[in-house]
């Protein structure tokens, strides 16, 4: 599609906007970095349909300024377009997500409660959260921070039968945080399949940092999926799937963009670049020569210019420390609210 | 023995100590809290086989100041007779572990590294380290900040099958931080059986921050024993035993006593109150009235004021961040060292 | 008034109940350990002036479970018999501080928000929050904790002239955490003094750990004063009093007991075996022997018995870190809250 | 120069390789990003005055392959071309400074005593080490990790008059770790200014995280000089400047980049592409068309195209947490001996 190099992206968002423009002549494209958003009035369900086996609703809730967009990659042919596998795949875009406002992060945590119990169908009397991710790395850190302020409940109930008076009623939850190959010496599934052999919990959620294609995305953006952990995915380059595939459980995943791949950043401002000359006086005057120069040249180009090392780098923002810390605060409360039995249930 | 209340002490030392005053009468006894330790001239070993069943070998290293005590329990009876498995128990005592003198640091690792490999005896092919206890609790984090200074090499020796050009031959190291039972909702055993299972190493390493029965003790001993860990011991009290028995492969436990069980301290300090006022003058005069007291009426007495809150608690000193620091880089080098195949093994 | 041996407390409740001790005979005193709290209805105020110039109202809240006492110390006698300096201190007594229940941690911080308004009376146009206390010691970190989760606005006031919109108002509030000598080398009172002397706050708030007399305290009280800290309270034993005289800013201090001085503990289950011994059938049919020892030379018995070593030390709850964690993120609220300039206001 | 787009970079090294391309004609300018290094053959020094006013030397050590360059900027001329104030820069490049070898890290750690010495000039009788940056932020956390490992020891000097047996003579050392606005509320320079006035060390020596030109020097160069800290250096672009002029004190200040600016990063490698199709055959065969753009035109398109974002954004390699805790080691291992006075000072 892309020549040699890899468009690294972990968000189905991205993926479904990279599939549109492929199908979209180049000069008509719409402005890939602007990512204009095409919003309807609140509430309004839009269905997508330009890419067979891919279903897309988006719902636009104006007043508190969340968007929400599910995309079901429902046929193989969907999955093979996409690049992800088949499933569901919410995703919450937030921009005013690192309002300090109390208040606005409660809503959005018990939305993203509700988008969690769409996915967790019930499956909620034993559940294992994994806090993927290196905790000394900051913007990698999100999943062991989510972990942290989670309830964790499993020893309680295996002592008592119960929870203690007063406290909410709740399924068995455990929690672990795996570290990462560096730390360990072993794959984060082989840590995982150990302990989801001993325990056996019903269901496994996991919670991951992303990398997304645009910074425009960071920080902002929550997707929850039912197809669990991809290979290549995350911060850290998951090198296995962890899903209901490899561990034999069903996987929910819950991942939050905080990086950028450096390389990704790079290609794309390049590509821009030649887009813009493209489109520049000179160029037009010059019957618009460098267009003559081929798609697969034109990459080729960027390819080799690309230092080698931008591969194993990321770009993330300076106040990355402050962000997660909220992020994991957002995310552990919605798993707390989305674990509760409630009396209705 | 001292009816209800237990004295906690996780040390084999201790142990062996309190045998041995229980075999004396209580008037003749040697002043257990001073704890006058029996040296003998440097390199002189010593064999004490007061308990039957157990051997005890003291080895005193004058000019650098390390005294060493092996302990072997050989029989059912004198595993009994301590409260300990049969096994062997390497208790190094050395009273400048504080000291910042790198390279006095250095030498107490190589030593540390040496007793290591007595009891590894060559089976460190693949060896898993577990780092037990809670990080966040600054006394119980030793394991953590051990695991933390490791050098990993499972990943690299499964990449390339062997150390990259320049680096120590090693086995395939690899370790794991499993937390505590508040934080994970898990039994450790249950972690850590999940993770043997997978991966299958050869050995088990698991390092713990214990309870000693005295200050004295307190950050200056390091006990090694091929025994594993036992249930009760450490300062989060671990509820199941890991060891050969229940993870299928043998583990080596390396423990420094950090705290001091709460209850325990005021336990020894009545003890002592009580002995000094039956052989005040006031109470010589009386014909020593409070010896009709009998033993076990006088612990019933100090067993009820012992505040039950005190059992959940433990005494550690003000400067515990320093030294669990340099207690992991300790330990953390000599596990290094140990694991290091030399030319000439 | 005790020997030599010094009792550490650092709570104004403490010392004044043990005043009112001092000051009744020993055989018919209130059972010191029980801690039997003389509760009124709700709401209704008792006024106790057993101590000349020391004035005490307490205030019962059944409802929410909150017992605050006030003690106000209005002469210098006052002051010699409490130990303590002229000043006002509130202690809020909150049994059931550890409850995960989040609604009612929110009333917890309002309650804590109301009293350090009373005591700021109005001065928050510019405040300085210091977090004292080692970060790397848990029962310590309390100070740092709260820093961490504290609103920082004079960087944006001073850029800005105001907030953003949708943000609270609120004054020029900044923060530091000084750390401890063993870390900077530096008293604790040279750095604050150092950074009020650059940035010229109108009100200093010292957030301490406190070591407390009794484990019954530990955890569950709040002590605020205007009368800042004290040379020799707070885990750490401040070396320098941090107040109105040495900074030349009024400075309110924010403290909770995390912590029992070891020797304190040790003490006073002594006196408690001395007392028993004294009431027991065997003493009283011996016409109370002991009872000829005097006060004097019990103590001195005591004070020998107690390990040097216990001086440096402290006692604290295995679940310390959970504690701290909920602890720092009640008083961070509340001053969060106290902080905010209200329509009202 | 460059247009309204401002180059970052905190390293004298990248400064001067900047000035030499500036005088040199685009069309033969040497391959930057390359970094070809002119070596000579071991020890022989090289002296390179290209730019009036600065004074450089090189100095190679193939051996333990380190390579060292002094940059002396020794007039106004100078100052303004390099961008740099007077002063004496000394740049380190270990290409293996990620090697786990504990004996080469105590030669790195040498050698850098040595530089420090060179500028500390024996002004080492009262020193405070200012950790700059913020420890939330991986890549940041240089300074403040550099703090926790250093000997502090003004506190034990002032004490004891000096320090214990057996330890080394020292100079009375403290530090401060000061954090970052946006944990504080206040400039870095007030608190340090604070701490200046209150304790009046003799020298100042501030560790801090730098962003660099390009990858190739990320976490392999170490750079000290006598001048400071200079506004908008850093990860986290200090606003103001650190030195004797605003202290009132010497200040000496270690650096290594650990970022790269993210936007630096995509400039640099669009302006590659730029000169890439400069010469390709395409665009020899259009007489050079690209070339007619002038450079302040390119310049100006590109400027357009980085994201506002980037310039909030810093590009970091994934092992981050294993690279900046082995560099604070070699840091502060160097600190530690630049500070002991031996028997031949």
């Amino acid at each position: 599609m892309l020549g040699k190099f890899q468009i690294r992206t972990d968000l189905a968002l991205d993926a479904k906007e990279l599939c549109e423009e492929m199908a979209t002549p180049h000069h008509s494209r719409s402005e890939k970095n602007q990512n204009v958003r095409k919003r309807n009035r609140a509430g309004v369900r839009k269905t997508d349909t330009r890419i067979r086996g891919v279903k897309v609703e988006e719902d636009t809730d104006e007043e508190r300024e969340i968007y929400t967009t599910t995309v079901t990659i429902e046929t193989e042919n969907g999955a093979k377009a996409m690049g992800k596998p088949i499933g569901t795949y919410i995703t919450m875009e937030v921009p005013n997500m690192s309002s300090p406002d109390e208040d606005y992060h409660r809503e959005i945590s018990m939305e993203l409660a509700e988008h969690l119990n769409t996915l967790i169908d019930g499956r909620k009397d034993s559940v294992l959260v994994v806090g993927l991710g290196n905790r000394e790395v900051t913007p990698d850190a999100l999943g062991p921070d989510v972990v942290n302020n989670l309830r964790i409940t499993r020893h309680m109930m295996k002592e008592y039968g119960r929870m203690p008076n007063g406290m909410e009623r709740t399924g068995e939850i455990s929690a672990i945080v795996p570290g990462v190959m560096a730390q360990t010496g072993m794959e984060t599934l082989e840590i995982i399949r150990g302990v989801v052999e001993e325990t056996k919990p019903g269901l496994v959620i996991a919670i991951d940092a992303l990398a997304a294609r645009s910074t425009k995305r960071l920080n902002r953006t929550i997707q929850i999926t039912d197809t669990g952990i991809n290979p290549g995915s995350g911060v850290g380059n998951h090198r296995n799937a962890i899903n209901e595939e490899t561990l034999g459980v069903p996987v929910i995943a819950v991942g939050v963009p905080t990086v950028v791949d450096a390389a990704t950043i790079v290609n794309d401002t390049m590509e821009e670049l030649i887009a813009e000359m493209d489109r520049s006086d000179h160029m037009r005057l010059l019957g618009g020569t460098l267009g003559t120069l081929d798609y697969a040249e034109k990459h080729e180009m960027i390819h080799e210019l690309i230092s080698p090392h931008l591969n194993t780098m990321f770009v993330t923002p300076k106040d990355i420390d402050e962000t997660v810390k909220y992020l994991s605060y957002t995310i552990s409360e919605a798993l707390n609210i989305a674990f509760s039995h409630s009396i209705n249930e």
